[in-house]
C-alpha cells in the first residue's frame, strides 16, 4: 500500500481530495504531560487563585488548531465548525490530561487539526511551568475518534 | 515558588526579560511517534526511493521551530541562529525518533523552539502515514540539554 | 442568558456551527482616528502628492480583516468573499472616518472581521503619522449593520 | 514636516532605523469597550464561575502584539522583551478598560505593539459577549506613555 | 476595460465574488532558475546523495500557495484541494524547472496560488544555493492553464 | 564545494550563524513583470485617477519582505532595520521594473527578503491586473548588489 502523500515518483503533494464529498466530520485527540507532583500542586492552587495555566493551555490549544495546514506542510486548509479542548488534573499521572474534539463540514478530515490543538496545549503548559520543573514529558498524543468520510468511522481500542 | 508567567494579581503575561543578558543559549529536545512495524516498513523504503516522509518531517520541524512564538501565547519572539532536526528509524520502538537542536543569542532560552520542532516533525510524519495507521501514538517529548543565560546548564538525566 | 463562548463548566471554546445554514452573510463596522488640525492637514495633502496615507491604510485593513481568526482566539476561520474598507477625511472631528464592509457565505457571521478591519487601518493611520502627533486617538468602533443567518438583521441606531 | 513613512517622491517605505541606537524602550497604550449594564454584570460574573472573558481577551492581547509586524505595513519587526495587558471592569462606563505595557532593546519604539494589543482585546471582549450585546463601542485607544530613543518621553496629557 | 480590484472612485478593494458560483477550478503555472553549470551539478549530484535541494523547494512551493491570500493583499482566501509542484533539472537553461498545479472549488480561480507556489520554490532553491553561486535569475513565471467558472479556459500560447 | 544547508549527510538544517559577527547588512534585488501594452496603458492611467496598482504592489513587496523567514525553510529570522521597493513603468519592456531595498544588522544577509519583495509586489501586479491580460510574465529576478558581512561586496555584472 502507498503512502498517499507521495506520487508515482514518490515526489511529496497535498493529496487531490477535489473528488472527495463535502461531509461532516469530527475527529477526538488526546494527550498528557507528566511532571513533578510540586508542578501539578502548583497548576492546582493557580487554577484557583494565583494564575490560570490550564485556561491559557486551552487557548492555545484551540488557537494552535487554527494554524494546522500552517504548520503540517501537505495538510489541506479548511474551515472548521468547531474547537473544543479539556484539560484536567491527573494526581496518578500526576500531569495534565489534553483531550481535543475538531469538527468541520469539508473533503478531508481534522484528526490533524485535533492533534496539534492537544500538542500546542501540552507545550503550553511546559512553557508556563518550566521555570519550576525542566524534566516534564508529553507523551500518549493519538487519535481516539474519527468519524465521516469514505474511509469511515475510527476509534482507538 | 510561584508560576513566572503570571504576575502578583495571578494574570497572565509575558514575563519581562529586558533586563536580561544577551547570551549564546542552546536547547536540545527529542520525542518519537510510535508504529505498526508495517508502517516503519513503508517509510523506510519510502527514503529509498518512494518518498521521504522523514525529509518532510525535518523540514516542517524547522519551519515549526520558528513559529514557536506564535504557537506558545507567552513565549518571547527571538532571532534563532540555528536550528536542525535529526529523524531516525528505531525498529525497536517500532517508530521514529526525533532530536531538534536549537541555537540563539538572546535574552531568554530557546528550549520551547526545540519542543516544538520535535512535535511538528512528529506530528508531520503522523500526517503523511495516517492513510495506513491510524494508532500511532506520539511521546516522549521532553528537553534533554538546554545552556546558557542564568539559571545555568540543565542536563536530563 | 449565558455567553455562548463558554461550555457548560464556564471554559471557552468555540461555538460549534456545524449544525447552521450556509447563507449569504454581511457585516459593516465603522470608527475614527482623531488628530490635530495640522496632522489632517498633512495627509490631505499627502492624498494628493507627498504620500497616500489612507491608500496605505485602506490595504491594511483589507489584509487585517483575512487574519481574524488568527487574532481573535474563538472566532471561526471563514472564505470572506468580499472586503472593502473607505476613509475619509473629517474636518469637523478632525480626523479620519473609516467603515468596512465585509461579506461571505458562510455559517457564521462576519462582524469581527469588519471591526478588524477598522480597527487595523486605524491602527495604520495612526502608525504612519505618528512622527508628527502622538495624541491621536482611536474611537468610534462598532458595528453599524449584520445580516444573514438565524439572528436577522441588525441596524446600529 | 513632512511624514516620515514616504520617501523624496511620495512613495511608501519603510523608515531606514539602521543607523539608530539599540536603546531600552517601553510604551503604554490605553482603551475600553463601552457596553450595557448587562453585559458588563455577565462578564463579571462569569469572572468568578462561568467563563473568564478578560482572560481570554488578555491573552488574545499579548498574542496580538506580538503580530503588530503582519499587520501594520509599515512597522519594524523587533523583539519584545515584555508585554502585559491589564483589563479591569468599570461600572461607570459601563464596561472594560485596558491597558497594555510593551517594552523592548530595539532601535525603534513600541507604541504600535501596545496599541495593537489594546485593540486585539478590546475586538476579542466584543467577539465573547457580541451573542448578547451587539451594541458595544469600542474606543478611547491612544498611547499614555513612551519612552527610550532619540525622541525622549512622551506622556499624554 | 477598467481594472476589477479598483472601485468607481480609484481605490483598491477586495472584489465581491459572493454572487459567483461555486465551480471546480483548477490552475497551472510555471516558472525557472537559471544558474551556472557549477551550480547545476551540485543540486544534481545532491539529489542522489548530499542534500535534496528539489526536495526542499517542492515543499516551500506547497507550502507558499497556502499562504497566497497572506501575501497577495486583494486575493480571496479559499481552501484548495490539491497542491502539487514539479521540479526538474534542465541542463540547456542551465538550471531548474518548475510547475505548479492548484485546485480547488471554489468562486474564484486559483492562478495567484499556482504562480505563488512557483515564485516560493523558486526563491527556495536561490537560498539553498547562493553560498556557490550569487547570479542565478528566476524568470518565466506564468500562467499555463486556468480553467473553471465564468470566464472560461485560458491556455498559454 | 557543498551546499551549506546540508549537513554531512546531506539532511536540510538551517546554518548556525551563532558564531557570525552581527554587521550592517544591504542587499538590492530587482525584477520585471512584462505585459501587453494595453495593461500598461491601464495601470499608467490608473496611477492618476484610476487606481493605484504600483502603490498596492509596492506595499505587498514590504509586508512580503517580512514574511521571508515563514516563505524560505532555511532563511534565518532577522529584524530587518529598512525596506524600500520602486516600481516603475517601462515602456520598452513593456511592463514594470522593481526594484527592492533592505537592511538589517545581523548574523546573516537580507538578499532573500530583497529577492522576496520583488517577487511579491511582481505577484501583486498580477493580480491586480490579470482580468484584462493573463499572459503576462515576471522575469529577470536577481541579486543587484549584497554587502555586510564575511563573503564581502557582490555586485552583479
Amino acid at each position: 500500500m502507498p503512502l498517499t502523500h507521495f506520487d508515482s515518483q514518490g515526489q511529496a503533494h497535498m493529496v487531490d481530495v477535489s473528488g472527495k464529498a463535502v461531509t461532516d466530520r469530527v475527529a477526538v485527540a488526546t494527550g498528557y504531560i507528566k511532571m513533578a507532583q510540586e508542578t501539578l500542586d502548583l497548576i492546582s492552587e493557580g487554577g484557583a487563585k494565583k494564575g490560570d495555566v490550564l485556561g491559557v493551555a486551552r487557548l492555545a490549544g484551540i488557537m494552535g488548531a487554527k494554524k494546522t495546514p500552517d504548520l503540517i506542510p501537505l495538510c489541506h486548509p479548511l474551515p472548521v465548525t468547531k474547537i473544543a479542548v479539556e484539560l484536567s488534573l491527573d494526581p496518578d499521572l500526576p500531569g495534565v490530561r489534553i483531550e481535543a474534539t475538531v469538527k468541520t463540514s469539508g473533503q478531508t478530515g481534522v484528526e490533524m487539526e485535533a492533534l496539534t490543538a492537544v500538542s500546542t496545549a501540552a507545550l503550553t503548559v511546559y512553557d508556563m511551568t518550566k521555570a519550576v520543573d525542566k524534566g516534564m514529558e508529553i507523551g500518549g498524543i493519538r487519535v481516539l475518534l474519527k468519524d465521516g468520510g469514505k474511509s469511515g468511522r475510527y476509534e482507538a481500542k
